[in-house]
């Protein structure tokens, strides 16, 4: 295995949900690169039916962490990134059904490279869920066909969140089941 | 930036979809890497709901590519990896309308692993179409219970597919809509 390869495989393998953050700010260079990340996701057609919100102030990370009983993080969290399917153009004809699977690859890949950048992050989910979808389209004010699908919390790791080993080999079948 | 953010950056953005492959055969060892990726990837109250189907007979690659339209790259991939959510365990309960979002990473991070280790590799959606879930599930004889999600046909690339600049810094949304 090359350098290359050894480094990538090791950080998909360390990235961890960071709940936990010391509260500093995170800049807005790094979240760039996290978005271009979540942009360079695969799409189904490659339609790029995705768009992105990303909050850095600090009343409007903590109002979103008041309507959201699982994403409790954003009050430490030096910002976060919601990850939206935006259905009102024609990207979605014929695709329709397949955004969220897009969806979630982008925000896989953020993850990814936050783990990348030594920032935490973590996955919240919105979709499927009307209430947490409805918290979220108040606050950032998205328009009709734009749903958001999940909330990523980011921020500097206190260090507490490790990631986990999840390899069971019993999962695996060769050939068939 | 660190070489580590560097490489891992740079390998999620030249990570691209292979259609096109030598016909060179993947190894169990490179394919166990993917698998071991993809089982890394985050899950919804961490159900880890997922389980994999790794082909490498001819054979079977073959008759994957007969009743799929759309992934007919099989026909010269050197394996497959099929990911699957395992509703038949109680993983699954109150979570079950999240197993595609965990399917969806799991895929996303072997396609990532793919480009780290130089092959090609690429995402072919198998939910929520019916047929082609069907044409999976009986060659692989999966159990009820058990759903294909997507198929991955991987293999060493012939060269011709390169990235695409996806980004648009129109769809990025600072602070709201």
């Amino acid at each position: 295995m090359t350098d290359r390869t050894t480094i990538v495989l090791e950080t998909i393998m360390s990235r961890k949900s960071v709940r936990n953050f010391t509260g500093e700010p995170v800049t807005k260079a790094c979240l760039l690169a996290l978005l271009k990340a979540g942009m360079a996701a695969p799409s189904a057609r490659n339609r790029q039916p995705l768009a992105f919100v990303a909050v850095t102030e600090r009343k409007l990370l903590d109002a979103l962490g008041d309507g959201l009983p699982y994403t409790k993080m954003l009050y430490k969290a030096g910002a976060c990134i919601v990850v939206c399917g935006d259905t009102s153009t024609d990207l979605q004809q014929g695709a329709s059904d397949l955004w969220h699977q897009d969806a979630a690859a982008a925000t896989e890949n953020i993850l990814i490279a936050a783990e990348a950048m030594r920032l935490g992050a973590v996955w919240s989910a919105l979709y499927p869920m009307p209430e947490r979808e409805n918290h979220v389209r108040k606050l950032l004010m998205l328009p009709a066909g734009v749903d958001p699908f999940s909330i990523i919390p980011v921020g500097h790791p206190a260090g507490e969140d490790l990631p986990k080993d999840k390899f069971r080999a019993e999962k695996i079948h060769w050939e068939s089941w």
